[in-house]
């Protein structure tokens, strides 16, 4: 139950909230709305601090924003976030819209990429409900970019992920289960100090390597498997992501080709994740050269995604995407190679776009580990 | 890594899902429409039988379904739902919708609590788009009423949940963080064979006992505390859902007195939870009885709720809620008082609505159990 690798808590977190609250309230007022509610739960995390499973925000153009979340989480959000109006309810856009029409708002914005259709009928049909308009991407766009509390807290999830991975490989050998290994490395990053997985580990041995997301099972690993495992740690909140694919004893030719294609692949798509890059040509960068090897088919997914507060958001590297890369944006480089009934590679990295090329939050090793 | 708690597989689980999709595509039929667009994750999960991130069903009011799945899952789809036609793309929404217009489907049902109104305005906006009508939730329908296969899967969570529990009481003394003691359960629970927990443990010692949904943290339990542990195992996707309060040492006066009204109302919840009870009655059983106590103020939650795809699903139960509970509904019993500052009190069993009263899953004592 050590905590070796706790990042310092920065002194004042509730003006970090405060501030995005106006860069996003700006945003509101430049759309036009008089108000936005915000639904989405990261952006409503990102705007408030408050971690629950029940919370919205109304956040006026101009003025103090309101946060609403239920009974049950009613102590943390007075404890958490100080400096916010509170208003305790289950039904939570709702409310939140009827306090809208309170104030006299004519507008409100929402975020038409969560809220539901039925939800937005109910408030459309509210009594003297204000006009509904799409808000667009706007807190999602905010929390492209990281401040250096993000990073941190993000550098702190690869650390223990790399770390963790550390401890795994000693326990990796013949005879193990996918299982036990998904579990033990789960909860080798807990005693490390993360909050929990990321996500649900995935180790993929021999022939299920050549299933990208493959649920760890009670496969036994034998001696000659490449062994895809695909882990992150979660830290207060921030989703590290990493793919390491190992051998268990030396590769076959075609094992470290298909490896040599990836590992190059993503020092391509490393290479290309610059500042201003179209995120499309960044996959491409990538595929190229797995297509010039032959394995085009064999890459059926896109070339990774950014981490934040969620393990996939904004923006995504698939082919033919539009948008560009940004300085301090995290995002994944992940190709890989699956080979039906064979076998799989993918090597994945998280980095942080930097003007001088990208900077990693993964030290663990990208050669090919031979055990 | 022993599993001394599995339940044989049924022989022939593909024809359980084709046997609720022939119900749920009757309820399409009778709602008017030529086919269903089902994205709601359990939803596709209990119709399909895929586990997977990315997933949706085209459900025809007549003819076979479509299950749609991206490349990362497409192997498990081929594996694990042989009997229904695959489609592989990443954006799933449109696909089956373009699908449906091929297919010259006039009208398509939407599970409107479930699309948001960005997907609904991309699909109204396809070429040749079909008429799109709200489903209803004619899915979450079929899924309140459990199975055989599903009662046992949700007993064999609520046996998990038992035993780790078991375990964990002899680990419980002053000294001991919250947070040890969460992930200690968790734990617990897998090794015992559970696929994880089904929701984050709360562990709630002393005065952090008043927050209903309390994250478990460094505090330390004392001698004299009140400790609420709201827990469960998941297993195959179904979830179970628990909640034991206990005392270190012999409880003061006031401890007894909320432990004993909560117990009380419990009994009476259950008592009321009969088919055929309006499910806000049996909320008000319980309540009434917390209400006398003077502790009205102190319960801000509802009573209870449905559990099994997920752990909070259909039926509510809720002050003021209609509809009414049926047989072979597993629903949650779980009152609670809350004293801000002092500390709480819940008792929560997952039961099986039957006739001749709940069938409870969940077999640990209700009585206050002093460490």
């Amino acid at each position: 139950m050590r905590r070796p690798l706790l990042v310092t808590r920065v002194g004042s977190v509730a003006d970090i909230h405060a501030a995005r609250r106006a860069l996003a309230a700006q945003q509101v007022a430049a759309g036009g709305a008089d108000a936005a509610l915000i639904t989405s739960p990261p952006n409503v995390r990102y705007l408030s601090g408050l971690v629950s499973s029940n919370m919205a925000v109304l956040l006026p153009a101009g003025g103090p924003a309101v946060l609403g979340t239920d009974s049950r989480y009613a102590a943390a959000a007075e404890r958490d976030c100080p400096d916010v109006e509170l208003v305790v309810e289950r039904e939570l856009a709702p409310a939140l819209t009827r306090l809208a029409v309170e104030r006299g708002y004519q507008t409100l914005a929402f975020e038409a990429q969560h809220l539901t259709v039925e939800q937005h009928s109910a408030l459309a049909a509210q009594p003297g409900a204000p006009v509904l308009v799409p808000l667009g991407r706007v807190v999602e766009a905010l929390r492209m970019i990281k401040d250096q509390t993000e990073i941190s807290l993000l550098a702190t999830a690869c650390s223990l992920t790399d770390a963790a991975f550390g401890r795994l490989i000693e326990a990796i050998e013949p005879g193990r289960t996918e299982r036990e290994l998904a579990i033990l490395l789960e909860r080798t990053m807990v005693d490390l100090g993360a909050d929990g997985p990321a996500f649900d580990t995935i180790v993929a041995s021999g022939p299920h390597g050549a299933i990208p997301h493959h649920s760890p099972g009670g496969r036994r690993l034998e001696r000659g498997d490449l062994v895809v495992i695909d882990c992150g740690a979660r830290y207060r909140g921030y989703h590290a992501d990493m793919t390491r694919t190992v051998c268990l004893g030396p590769p076959e030719p075609w094992q470290r080709d298909i490896y040599d294609v990836v590992a190059a692949a993503q020092l391509a798509g490393l290479a290309a994740a610059r500042p201003g890059a179209v995120v499309g040509d960044v996959d491409a960068a990538a595929r190229s050269i797995i297509e010039a090897a032959g394995h085009g088919a064999h890459f059926g997914h896109g070339l990774g995604h950014g981490v934040g507060l969620e393990v996939h958001e904004a923006p995504m590297l698939g082919p033919g995407r539009t948008g560009k890369l940004q300085e301090l944006v995290p995002v994944t480089v992940e190709p890989g190679i699956y080979l039906p009934g064979k076998g799989g590679v993918r090597v994945e990295d998280t980095v942080v776009v930097r003007a001088a090329g990208p900077a990693t939050l993964i030290t663990t090793t990208r050669e090919l580990l031979v055990l």
